[in-house]
């Protein structure tokens, strides 16, 4: 047992050398934490107890007792979100001593919050109408309740709709925790940079990838495996990718892409086209096409008495 | 501050008012709650234990104590069960006034649960074939044991099982909870609608859409990321999708369909068929016909010495 | 209520009895309990506290502490794991009366654990090339903190390169269960048996499957929905699977597989080659050719005008 | 083993009988849960919470968001209190076969925990005076806020003016239960039914014990281990004790007594009187009177150098 | 702040010396655990919902289902009381190496928790003749429920039965730290050792001591504050007290001792004797005696207007 | 049940207003939390696990990792420990507007922390010498681990120590809490302002009161019950009492007071005096005198036959 001993000590000593752990290790300049996942799954669902009353957060809240609960939730989301954005400040400025204590940024955090709250209104607005495209597109869906409830497309659109707002507020890395949380519980990998509009609706979602640098028009629907991708990207001198170039789809108004189509590139597919599934496009689509596969050509059906 | 602090309590009065909240709100007439997700995690999880003690509950229980830990487990099911099926028959009358304290509703919330254990059993039986089915399907399989603790399919059939049941049985809003959560967990999203035979197995599994109206028959094995979808469904005079009207696929017995394949629409794939890989379907396969795709016509290998 | 009353207690004693949980039971012989899925979570919890300090653990570790929170963390570990894996040697032994007083296994289990241990500033090392990976083959990468907190890449190659070394230590049952945390958690299912070169990232991930006897080199990346996979499987003569053939791809150095791209089979992609995606590959691909879809032939585009 | 096994399959079957569990045995005659201490521990929170706010419950209440924090606490009592209220009535009515779900009894129980809702502003004012006499009456306490924060007597008298109202209003056994939480954390025996005017404090308070029937008046001051007891009761004819007979003392205003100091008996101590320590008094004390022990008989001094 | 790290560095470089921990530091051997508190309080609630079915543990048991429940509870406590026994076993001996894994102990550990689940029928039967004294023996006791739901007696004496039981039956350590559990929760000191018959109470509680060679006979009844403790204690050569020697009282049956009465030695109260409140008693009594204090010799009432 | 729901607004509405809660809210200037009762029972617990480890905290620490568990909990001690001081000082500021962001209150915590750390080894010490007096001065203590795995005097003596010196070090409100932690657990009430020696030990201790001025010396022991308490206290002006003036008792070295003796005033009992049970005190004792009560005069025993 002493050599196993030994040998374990060896090890700790060795991982705790750093040139063992160097970029892996996260220095906190001032003693202070990052952004919590816990914490931010606490910040998702109190918005959602906000935007949608009597589904999350308190069931029992009524007419009488609504304003109370939302004070609290939008009290307690406040302090939360304002600690958050602090800790997100403060890891973009990792060169700086005292960070979370420094009144400038404690000052900025506040009023990013703030702005978000007054945003939520218009939160509640835009998720409504994703609501409504998702009942109007889905002959399966029975209610708005079992909607709101259960569908994992309106999961990931809440979450992505909340960090693509504090995206554009400047808050650093919080927005992708927000919207990889949604993409493990729902397969749909929304990056916080993408743009997309009102009435939106994704079927069943599992494998849908949007993009950084998409853009969404408005009554947009996408089924399971969908990709909105880029197509390659330029490399900077040094071979290393540069970052920010736009490189994914423009998805114009009323476009319909069907299962595991993916679509490449800056391109855009014009108002009201609809590409077929496990179709595979990488050019500009005009208003109105429909894209779909030459099946008869592509598949051969060998039948059991051959 | 103060500035903040006035546009936080707009904000606070704006979402309180019902023009802001409207159909995003649930109102519960007789102030009684909805259905539970935590709770009906409890419940899958009881199921869970009672089908296959060992593995899940209490791992201690052995032959002496199987009859005690079984007769708790279900004990505790009847409540939980008739709890949250009352919460669902309540959901679905939205517009009566005290539902949870009616004696009837109570009464049918309790004959279903009821009914729900009387069929473990066979749901027992059930998802033994579906264990035998990976077992025998997956070379890489090395015991049950492998297949029950650790198979996100097991996981998302025998939630399937338990809530195509509960569908049956009238349940509303639950059954596709139950399904959700399996969907969320493994990335397999079966409709509780669908009917689906014994020795049924899914490999991998990610991405497995299964719509309302398919119809599976025994000894069925899907691969990841296999679609059975609608082609297209009918509207009605407003423009709404028509509800309830058949439009999945039906699988006869022996049909295996490979990863990525689609197959849409309310057609056939005769008995012991097979689909390759990354197909696309929307005719009637014939008894026992393989359809593959014609892969020289359609890629090109572009070497590097070109 | 009687008769329901009756109805329970015979479903009970139905559910009790052998001939009903038959090979659905486990029975543990030594009442000694199965691997722990929750316990199993925490160790890969102090995995990735000691390998990415300050990102997982204690969030305020600094270069004075880091010797003390891994001299913990490592403790901890060795504690738990031991008792992990004396689980999975007993769990593989059913036939054995008292498993776990046996000192033989419990030293076997230990000296696994700390040869694990030792094996972690390696592991460390490789995790290292897969953050470097990730961050110069995404542009929308912001930094290397936004990788190790938020892509699920990582996530799932940590949990595959822990199991993958347990695997190699001859560790029952734990590997598989450890993979299949990642699966469920990001999407993507890397069978432990695999073995994957240093440099390894996926982008995005959802619907990524990995088969048992697949073989990566270094610097390969794979883009969402990609299955390495088998063609087919040879059956014995009870027409069961016969395990443990090689008849997954073997992936070159360097290469690259775009989204939802399928290769299938015991095949070669030759050192430097690219996949595009959507394709379906079931033969050898020579050293850095390109292979790509004829998409003019094979879509039609109707437009509107038509 | 199979010895023991069968052993404790007899203890089994013992304790299941009802021969053996007979009167310990709480039988539930609709199947409907007695009070929970768990839920009732909740409930003393959020009056506290109320009572004192910014001392607990939510501690960053402030002037602007204070009503939404009353507003949701009273809202969550509300539902809380009716739910347990009607337990307390179901369990005095053991002999009805539905009580939770009879109209009447849950009409009766929401109208009991809305009037004890509308006493919180009077039970505000009386703890206020509670504390002040806290405060003037003990050198050590250096403010308001550590008396609210540590005091114990401040926490028990805050059980038992909740319980005592509640008592009044009809409730069973909830009181008690309230009553003996604070004994348990405090050392601090205050019966429900007792009836204590304002600016009462305890000071130390273990061993404080206040029984059934004890009347005490205005700014009445006690130390630890004072017993106001009965000196004995009447029995009827079986034997058994008669309940509900006056049997305690009653103490005018202005009365202080030292620490276990013992008072019997339906006696009274008149206004501004004080008992001296460990005293044993059994007649009544008249107004103004200053009772002491005659120590110089009582105690023999032994010096060392006799 | 280097010099703060400094000396931080120093206070555990001094903390993890030998010199500095000595008797301080709890040496286990084998490396295994003591006895868990938390298990212990998790042992005696499964005791108490046995022996108080419908009170603790699950509410709704019913006649139909309490075979399940008791079976499951004494499943749960064979395997709990089972490890901490042997826990207890090793920490008694702590100077071998391998205890816990030794089949001697582990099978001795199994035996006396048997033999502990063989006495439950006793034990209930006791502790019911215990609840039948507390309501008897007070006025303001309104029922059963009322004595087993909220008395501290009925906990104090249930923890003090299960402990001399253990205690017995030779487990070390244990049954103090089940005593003292209740002696934390109510305020009254049984050591396990102490012998008390049935029909034991014990009025309010708060400040009761009872000695480890304490003899109690049947029906006898304690006030609070009461003392049953040792007048002086034996000194061996070395000036340590000499463990063991019978040094407390004996209380023949029907005796009654009121408030704050110390009783010291090794004296015997008589059969049915009483004993007034906060007198001390170092002298046998005789049967049926009433030992009262001179009150009129011993207190000076000073009137107000003297 | 609208009347019902404006009789509860209307409250809400009163309990909100100003004039309701008044000098019973508190106010947080800067909007900074007070100290957490939950954080400190952390704090307690950690330094528990460091001044002896293997009772508490991780019960595996051995002699090859002591040094990391000692850091780790160090390490977390310090982070604690600044941040609850932080809050206890902002506590007694309540009129300056940002203190927890302030530069010199935060430097203020961080330098008593480390000050608090460095008495660590020191407190061992201590401590370990209660242990020791609690076993030289127990015969039914069977060994160190019972004492400090269960006595409540060690539990009660360790937080008095820590909340002593937390005192000396000049923090505000957090001293008072921790003792009251002890309090409610075990009875004990001493005052963090006392003063006391080594070798201090209580038995039973519930009961036990020690005064904010109280001093004892080495080697002392109390038995339950026992108040060392003011006689009186002057009062100011106001009729308020004035703060701060010694008024409890000085015991010397090697006293013992028995249970339930009260010692009252400014006095002193001289070096190695024993106070009999149940006596009270107000006057000095001379060194070694044994004052006891003059039992043969005070009792009537009046004999059945009587």
């Amino acid at each position: 047992m002493t050599n196993d001993s030994d040998m374990t000590k060896r090890t700790i000593k060795e991982l705790s050398e750093y040139g063992s752990y160097g970029d892996l290790y996260l220095s906190h300049k001032g003693g202070e934490p990052l952004p919590s996942g816990i914490v931010l799954k606490e910040i998702v669902t109190l918005v959602r107890a906000i935007i949608f009353p009597g589904y999350f957060g308190d069931p029992m809240v009524n007419k009488n007792t609504i304003q109370y609960h939302i004070g609290v939730n939008i009290d307690n989301l406040q302090t939360l979100l304002t600690e958050q954005i602090l800790a997100g400040i403060c890891y973009s400025k990792r060169n700086c001593e005292i960070c979370q204590d420094n009144n400038e940024n404690r000052h900025k955090a506040k009023e990013i919050a703030t702005k978000f709250i007054a945003y939520l209104p218009e939160l509640r607005r835009l998720l409504g109408t994703d609501v409504e495209a998702a009942y109007n597109g889905d002959p399966a869906a029975e209610s708005y309740e079992e909607i709101i409830f259960c569908y994992p497309a309106i999961r990931a659109i809440s979450n992505y709709r909340m960090a693509h707002k504090l995206q554009e507020l400047g808050v650093p890395l919080i927005p992708r925790m927000i919207t990889e949380m949604a993409h493990s519980e729902t397969g749909i990998d929304i990056h916080p940079g993408a743009v997309i509009g009102e009435y939106f609706t994704i079927d069943h979602g599992t494998g849908v990838v949007i993009g950084q640098t998409a853009i969404i028009g408005k009554n947009v629907k996408l089924y399971q495996g969908v990709t909105l991708g880029a197509k390659s990207f330029p490399l900077d001198e040094d071979g290393k990718p540069i970052k920010g170039i736009p490189r994914h789809p423009i998805l114009e108004d009323n476009v319909i892409i069907y299962s595991n189509a993916t679509i490449l590139g800056r391109i855009t597919i014009g108002e009201g086209a609809s590409i077929g599934g496990n179709i595979w496009v990488t050019k500009n689509v005009p208003k109105g096409a429909k894209v779909i596969q030459n099946r008869t050509k592509e598949v051969s059906v060998i039948t059991d008495d051959k």
